[in-house]
């Protein structure tokens, strides 16, 4: 994997990322296919909205079908039919998303299965074993991606203490995780922790730097706290990240959320905001997210936004999309979905476009401007 | 609309329909989109596997979205996005199909919504006129649907009585069907009904035929009796009806049902069971149906039917299939069913050239041959 700036609009970044199944312009949106699949959206959909990587859950592909079967079907991009490149996360998130199944050790996380009850071991080195056998273009390493919330129970300094041990035995697994890869054309990356202290992402970066990773992310971020914390972690982070390895902020966010992170030097993102809020009949648009379902919209013959580009956009009405999510239309769901995850990519092309143009504040001020409903 | 024949093999007719919107060439399927959606399939879907004519509810899309708002937006057409002709079944079934909600009259069908509880009378002339509101190209007349079934509380002799009124109400019914009609750039057609009685049967398609209509359907069959009885009532009724007028058999059925039809002189169909049999991972391949969930098939990279055009077959495997049916993802029941209405759209396709060829007898038994699964 190779990565190259291209251009820079203060700490932010345009740059051109290859990987073994194609070149990735950033910053980009990777559209979530936790299983091998965008829900109900198609191979032929994502390339038609210019979708350029995928994002999609070791955690989750272990346990179905398993990674024995997707190898046996030319890996990822065998099995899905999706040919450009995938990211997969490691499970570490799981860690956090199905904490009342899951147990840690130094040795790894041991998941009681929703399916079967049995249990399932994940260690620094099997998951990237794992990642290799999906034939991952990027791997994440295993983390520990904690975010205790501090309480009566619960107090502050307790929380702090667990953040701090969570961000050492990440390190201490990202070490293994490195000495475990073995197919050299899979990008690893390594996984900033340590909470909203500023002292403990700057330690975490430095310490993960110096094992050294083909790019690095900013994980358990987007768990609660507020923007600013937010904008602060990721910027203490990349101060201390090489600037010729690319970044990625794992998990967010609403659009402003993603400008924020371009804006602070962040090069690739994923979330599933756009298609979850997409099932939900929340369209997001240039003058602000419409409610699809409101009673408004029933003959409105609009597209959902009319300066859209998207292949929903192009075709279908505001009344009939909301037709569609009101009778629960699984198809209501694939066109909104469509919708939102270009608006997604189509925002950070815009923000690429932006940065080469030492335009992105203003890009940003605009979206800002409409981070609310417009049909309240 | 007009209808030519241009060719004969038997009974079985090949023709072209002119429609207000483009030829059909039959005899042909038409997809099931019930509230003006075939459910996750999109209009570029059914472009892709060549589908003619798709077929909606009046019933269902009265209670939702309501046809004055499909009218606003252009009528079925303009609101789905789908160009081509669309028929709309006139809601006769709904008084078998929701039976408990349903109460007849000879003013008409008095449904209490599911929806809201609120009383909603269907007549025969409400029904011509929800149809011309949605736009649509053919028309079904309001039809009483009975089939009751003789048991110990439900004696022959009653049952034979209630399928007599039924026809006989209909016939009363088509009339002012016929006598509502406004729009002259719609079709109408008449249903021939009588249950399982060659008499009844005969009568009803002479007294349909002696009102008049552009098209004729064979009604409430495929609701129970054997296929020989099927086969019957459907000569039965094609003697009576006029050779340069199309026919329709609603709502059947399996491959071989629809040969069946086509031997008989039947003209359209339509059915569910290519897309709910697809929800549910069964697909039609010329081997004989397929249980796509089926533990065999977790790691076969040929697609579901190698032997198959449709984009399903050509992009993905029977594993990623079974991995996606298996996790209940949407894209899974949309790729099985393309892939089955594919199927259904091809076999008619099929059935069309063999009739020009004077070989559908021998098409009749290969697929008659393949009826069983190939899992078993």
């Amino acid at each position: 994997m190779k990565f190259a700036v291209e251009g820079q609009d203060g700490s932010a970044r345009a740059g051109v990322l290859e990987t073994s199944h194609g070149e990735v312009r950033t910053p980009t949106f990777m559209c979530v296919a936790t299983y091998g699949a965008v829900r109900g959206v198609g191979p032929d959909d994502l390339a038609a909205i210019g979708a350029q990587m995928l994002l999609a859950n070791t955690y989750h592909l272990h346990e179905r079908p398993g990674e024995e079967i997707v190898k046996s079907q030319g890996g990822l991009h065998g099995f899905t039919g999706w040919q450009g490149p995938w990211l997969t996360d490691s499970g570490g998130f799981q860690v956090s998303s199905l904490a009342h199944r899951a147990s840690i050790s130094e040795e790894g996380v041991t998941f009681s299965s929703p399916l079967d009850g049995e249990r399932r071991l994940l260690t620094p080195e099997n998951v990237v074993g794992i990642q290799e056998a999906l034939g991952s273009d990027i791997a994440m390493v295993l983390d520990e991606c904690r975010t205790p919330v501090p309480n009566a129970g619960n107090p502050a300094a307790e929380t702090a203490r667990r953040v701090e041990e969570a961000m050492e035995r990440s390190l201490r697994w990202a070490t293994r995780a490195k000495r475990a890869r073995k197919e050299p054309g899979m990008a690893l990356f390594g996984i900033v922790q340590g909470g909203v202290s500023d002292a403990l992402r700057r330690r975490s970066a430095n310490e993960t730097v110096a094992i050294g990773f083909d790019g690095y992310a900013h994980g358990g971020l987007g768990l609660g706290e507020d923007r600013d914390q937010r904008v602060e972690m990721i910027g203490v982070g990349n101060e201390a990240l090489p600037t010729d390895a690319p970044r990625y902020l794992m998990g967010l966010g609403k659009p402003v959320d993603l400008l924020d992170g371009v804006a602070a030097g962040v090069d690739l993102f994923d979330c599933v905001i756009p298609t979850r809020n997409g099932r939900h009949g929340v369209l997001f648009t240039r003058q602000g997210t419409l409610r699809i379902k409101n009673a408004r919209y029933k003959d409105d013959s609009r597209p959902p936004d009319p300066s859209c580009d998207c292949p929903t956009c192009k075709s279908h009405s505001r009344a009939y999309l909301r037709h569609l999510l009101k009778i629960d239309e699984s198809l209501g769901a694939r066109l909104a979905s469509v919708h939102n995850l270009r608006f997604y990519l189509a925002l950070l092309e815009q923000a690429r476009t932006a940065v080469l143009t030492g335009r992105l504040e203003s890009l940003r001020r605009d979206i800002e401007a409409t981070a609310g409903t417009v049909d309240d």
